[in-house]
């Protein structure tokens, strides 16, 4: 293990995290007053004094990133900032438990929008600001954002391997010969496009706090907003605003990619994006038909019915109404959506819907073999064969994914909870969507759990944002022996 | 496809099945009066017919079997024994519906044990034997059996094909170099721990009809009890001897193959024997700390845990008390174990204890492949090196498992059962344990779903007994094609 650069780039990240604090800060001194102000003035000191400590006190001999490293700088990051970014929410006052403040700082960055805050309007500008502002940052990657910022880089493999593991894509993408110049296109179409969204929300008659809130807090499919009812009281033209651009961030940007490029017949025939139009499309009518008796008229359910959709299936999770006295199957469709997931390669969580395309045609390929026995079908996507390798690795995933869930689920029973409320918040949690069901339902808080549940559902986060391996192999021993 | 060879294997299965109709007969004649007996001769001669006429009027011409043709076979040979068994439970009055009979002899068959009756007590004796007569048959599997009685084979792979299809494991083990020899060493042994298991009984002072019905019972791991009350009423003995042999029955009958050789050592070092009696331990330990304050002692908590534990792992589902008011910690466990299952090449259902060490070996794999990327490394078991081809399989058989599992429990929730009762109804179903939670917990029945929701329940658990492959080709339009 390279300590070393791993440090180099904890460093980094916190200085980079220090330096996005300074809206806040302006926020809260000129709107907040002293306590918010002084409490991000001393964060800031706090985040930039560890950040430069470890930048000069740890200078990498060797700038070469193997995927190891690239793993542990990834994971350990995300520990970080979180910590770091929990600092103002307990000094503050918002938050005064750090425990919690850690949970709604994780819940921010891997976008999963879960609070334990049960009243969001008390709490300052500059906080809330602060809080939509993770979701923004966290949804394309803080790493990557560091990438984008950088220059060329020098050693071999540094951003390809960071880029892999915090990106998790069954197969990165590359977009531009050089990485760093990848990184930087995806940020721009991810910052074009919010800009836009917040341009519409403001013509549609949002207050301008609102919609950049909002707007931060659906780009990164984050679920956070400054109001007791997430997204109720704004409407029906932002709703669906806010709908849109959900479904939108939870494209993969190489689709955006492959636009500019001009490139239309490629986008049209992208068998994830197919997918993943063709879910929402049929959960959509299936959840409006379901609902029908709960509203005056069928446009109004289909309304409710495509944001409850759009914002589960991209993780998202806010809510312009609480689904828990829907009927038992529009709950399930929504369970499911959870774990499917957006796609590949956006800012959403879940398993995404590439992985099930992938494994759909990998059981086409086993019915084949079972008929025609000394046939060695291949397994193509988009024109690309798919390699064994990345197969197998998918496979593990889902049975990962199994063992995580039902461990998690396990663990929490002890605290009493039903399990209903149990699996729905872990599944909530370790695919970033936000709310569940029962106790933890959209229009209750995560206050059902002691601080132990709490961190236990926090690290489901980190490990359902990063694709598993990374913050799994902080716990494998020969991760942090020296490299041979 | 070999339509003959096909028409040929069901109208043998329908012969046999017919067979094992007799002592029913028997006992219709002797203690239960006219409307039984008529009921199973009626049975038996319909079955005979059928199966008379598929065997003389389809004479294959090719003795050839691809694993297409023993997928169909074994597939529709368990459609047909199911819907050929539910006739005289209808016949004799004990369960009038047929859609219900059918459920009922499907969850005999597959060994589930879910049923559909609320007063068990009241049936004919005769009906109360062939129920749990079919948990014995089915345990080892029909088309088995009928290799076992039959000669050595012509043609070229025939039994092999069945076999596989037959017992779900991932590597079908070849215990003889001729298959037959290996159906009736399985069988011999499957005969004899049964005899074992009704003599310990009987000497127990259980009487000896309830000694027989509970053997096959156990032996099957179906769970079908001749009482209302499940196990409960029996002795404290009598309880563990049950437990100890559905422990003895979910273990690999290959290790008893290797303990009749004397090859000690290598049932010592077995991986999947080793995981299955750990989690058994860990699991008795946590709820019997867990159940401790419902007991008067930790001796009575530790016999009723052992008991649900190793019940539901085995897949069999019979219980000594309604676990309902466990605390939701005990319940977790005991859904998780629902899924964990038996070991492969038991009479167990569920996912198996040997696919979660192969994925759990693959996880450890892909961990190591991250630390050192130019290695690539292989993964054993037992000595032997599994192949990608069979680690690909399994991947596909766990994202499948999760997608029936998702698609039952969604249709289900239509009906407007509790997710608890729907998702613990379907792993019941498709892990051929029986008992949910809920309401299909341990003092209820299956009596909350429609006609429909209880064929979709049928079809999952024969999805769930036949490793899941065999059914879905039913389903592939291209099964169906003419050979080529």
């Amino acid at each position: 293990m390279n300590y070393k650069i791993v440090s180099n780039y904890l460093g980094k990240i916190l200085l980079l995290e220090s330096a996005t604090m300074l809206p806040s800060l302006i926020m809260a001194i000129f709107a907040d007053g002293l306590v918010p102000a002084v409490a991000f003035a001393v964060s800031m000191a706090v985040a930039a004094g560890a950040g430069l400590l470890l930048v000069f006190c740890f200078k990498p001999e060797s700038r070469n990133i193997f995927s190891r490293e690239g793993c542990v700088i990834v994971a350990l990051s995300w520990v970080a900032i979180s910590i770091f970014g929990a600092v103002p929410m307990t000094l503050s006052g918002a938050i005064p438990s750090f425990i919690d403040a850690v949970f709604e700082t994780v819940s921010g960055f891997t976008t999963t929008g879960a609070t334990i805050l049960t009243d969001i309007e008390s709490l300052p500008m500059s906080v809330l600001y602060w809080r939509s502002f993770t979701h923004w940052l966290g949804g394309m990657g803080v790493l990557i954002f560091l990438l984008a910022l950088g220059p060329a880089s020098r050693g071999s493999g540094m951003p390809f391997q960071i880029m892999r593991a915090e990106s998790p894509t069954p197969t990165a993408g590359k977009l531009a010969p050089k990485l760093h110049l990848t990184a930087r296109i995806l940020y721009s179409i991810y910052l074009g496009l919010t800009v836009l969204q917040i341009v519409i929300l403001i013509c549609g008659g949002m207050p301008v706090f609102d919609a950049v809130t909002a707007s931060f807090s659906t780009a990164g499919t984050g679920g956070f907003s400054i109001k007791n009812d997430s997204f109720a009281s704004y409407s029906p033209f932002c709703q669906t605003t806010l709908a849109v651009f959900m479904l939108l961030f939870g494209v993969n940007f190489n689709i955006y990619f492959l636009l500019l490029m001009g490139e239309f017949r490629r986008v049209f025939k992208n068998s994830e994006l197919r997918a993943y139009l063709a879910i929402i499309g049929v959960s959509v009518a299936a959840v409006t038909v379901n609902v029908l008796r709960f509203f005056g008229s069928a446009k109004e359910a289909f309304h409710h019915a495509f944001f409850q959709v759009v914002s589960i299936i991209t993780t998202t999770g806010g809510t312009t109404l609480d689904y828990e006295p829907w009927p038992e199957f529009s709950h399930t469709v929504l369970l499911v959506l959870m774990v499917v997931g957006a796609c590949a390669g956006s800012t959403g969580g879940g398993v995404k819907v590439s992985r099930i395309v992938m494994m759909w045609k990998a059981f086409r390929n086993e019915i084949k073999k079972l008929l025609h026995p000394h046939a060695v079908p291949t397994i193509e996507m988009d024109g690309e064969v798919i390699e064994r390798s990345t197969l197998a690795r998918c496979g593990v995933f889902f049975f990962i994914y199994m063992i995580l869930v039902s461990l998690s689920t396990l663990l929490l029973s002890i605290e009493g909870c039903d399990l209903e409320t149990n699996l729905s918040a872990v599944l909530a949690c370790i695919n970033n969507v936000g709310p569940g069901f029962g106790l933890v339902g959209p229009a209750m808080a995560y206050t059902c759990y002691s601080p132990v549940g709490k961190l236990l559902l926090a690290l489901d986060m980190l490990i359902g944002r990063l694709g598993i391996f990374p913050i799994l192999l902080l716990f494998a021993p020969s991760t942090w022996n020296a490299r041979k």
